[in-house]
């Protein structure tokens, strides 16, 4: 008998956030790998702010998800059949999977992981995707140097996490914005952030010029909005700011809010740069070396936010944008 | 007889334009230089767009001019007593000498200029803090490429007709963006700019895509608002901005409008950089030797838009608000 795989397809593109007409809940048959192909099991689905912009019809970074295509996400899986040269049945593999249960994959962007190095979710969260990002976006682009104030928002988030324990190891001071009270304790007790503003109870702007008497060296920004212009108002002269995202603008439905303080750059001679992890792919096996050495000592912790059931996908997302995870959000749709 | 001097004053903080009324037209005695000092007559004083901004109460990269002082500006002069052993009776100097006819100076920050190697007004153009802002914002912010795309906004301006020389030097194609059929018939015609919008006639994004087919390397910003938002919405991948100026923001009465668009640094791994001449001081003589190069072989052209009459300051100031000069913006307060 053959196993039945459920997908979901973007069905329409949304305005503002995405809402259950915009999927196709689809039940499909798994199919067979051809020449050169694998067939995975999904184990594990990342659920990623980035996503929501991959659902517009806009020029961007990469193309954006077809209507009727299966919605493009990362993944950790096992694969159940290969006629790939380089993966065997059993091999654990992280990857663009999609979201659904079995995926068929042409093997290209597609990585072989240990869980025995790692819990498998691990792969998708500070060893995946946000954890690159983190790096290559505070290390290369925010250029932070010992003794240097990080600012970071979205910190309790997948990349934030990463990036405040970095700034740590590197002998910054680091203060997290994150909101509610409970991720501004967990960044400063468990992950040693010296400092945490919750913007939902906070004056984020008093808030910052309390904590970083001498300005802001390093801003990196997972979020836009009102909270980035308070950071440009209170950078140090010099100060390298990181534009990773904007996640309360993804699902805006009047135009995207400019920073208002942007000439803050020209008073402070700083710089406001973008990046997009996917032009680290050369360096992410070096930088997952790193990462996976901190772990074992104990300098960096990472920590998955897991929701079951693939069908819970569309509210699951949201979750991002309500700011109802602590960590990295994964979606668990089968049982390793 | 004792001479008399005419000073314009800050009388008050302008609201979006400054007003008559925002200015004390005083009278006073020339005074004798004390010991240290020159005593300078006046010849020609800078107009620039970042007086607006000193005029201001705001932290900024220089501090506000004071209600009651004499207004800040850079002025070419000659020297006409000295108790300075570097100057001497006779010298021509420039200098942060004030909107006023004569100036007692300390020294600092004042150099003698050769008027017999250019004309005075030149000292306050491309062989000034305009010629410098330009010189170094680019070359150092911007890092023009041979081949590379350069736009520049407000480039009919004291700073923009000299970044777009520069960046023809540097072998790349130059759009520039400026008001009026006049404007970019001359950055075309006489300044060997490829292409000149006309922010005032066309629609600057379509044009920018017309003119900038592989998108913006390098964008030099002199005004914010809609044009630097055009820009934004066109950079090739790696741009890099340089934020010099935002003319069209700094007599707002309401908040600084901030580029929409800034998202688009990420999507393009691009930088927006703040610069402030002033850092570049240990430079200036190296830019002004090499400039004067280009000068003189031809592939670089100064031009002042001089008016005539201290009594004209608060109207002349006004000229470049309203966009009406082309090339440098000079007031002459004495013949030479």
């Amino acid at each position: 008998m053959q196993p039945v795989n459920h997908q979901f397809r973007l069905a329409a593109r949304p305005v503002g956030m995405p809402k259950a007409e915009d999927w196709q809940f689809i039940e499909t048959p798994v199919g067979e790998p051809g020449d050169g192909e694998v067939l995975v099991k999904v184990l594990y689905i990342s659920l990623d702010p980035a996503m929501r912009g991959w659902m517009n019809d806009a020029k961007s970074y990469i193309k954006p998800v077809g209507i009727g295509e299966v919605m493009r996400a990362g993944a950790v899986g096992r694969v159940l059949a290969s006629r790939h040269p380089k993966f065997a049945a059993g091999d654990h593999v992280v990857g663009s999977l999609g979201v659904q249960e079995y995926a068929i994959a042409d093997g290209k962007g597609l990585t072989r992981v240990d869980p025995r190095l790692a819990p498998l979710p691990v792969y998708l969260s500070t060893l995946g995707m946000p954890g690159m990002t983190a790096y290559f976006g505070l290390l290369d682009v925010g250029k932070p140097q010992p003794g240097n104030t990080v600012v970071v928002s979205g910190a309790a988030g997948a990349v934030g996490t990463v990036v405040g324990q970095i700034a740590k190891i590197k002998g910054c001071r680091v203060v997290g914005i994150a909101g509610g009270k409970d991720k501004c304790d967990w960044v400063r007790n468990d992950l040693g952030f010296d400092a945490a503003i919750d913007y939902k109870a906070d004056d984020v702007k008093k808030a910052l010029g309390q904590h970083c008497p001498s300005g802001i060296d390093v801003y990196f920004d997972n979020v836009g909005g009102d909270i980035l212009d308070a950071a440009l108002a209170r950078l140090a002269r010099g100060a390298r700011v990181v534009i990773c995202g904007a996640i309360s603008q993804y699902n805006n439905t009047t135009p995207v809010r400019g920073p208002a303080n942007y000439l803050s750059l020209l008073v402070n001679r700083a710089s406001m740069t973008g990046m997009v992890v996917f032009d680290y792919a050369e360096r992410y096996a070096e930088a997952a070396r790193e990462m996976a050495g901190w772990m074992a000592s104990g300098k960096l912790k990472s920590r998955e936010d897991i929701v079951s059931g693939l069908a819970r996908f569309p509210d699951a997302l949201l979750m991002l944008f309500r700011g109802e995870n602590t960590g990295k959000l994964v979606l668990k749709v089968a049982d390793e």
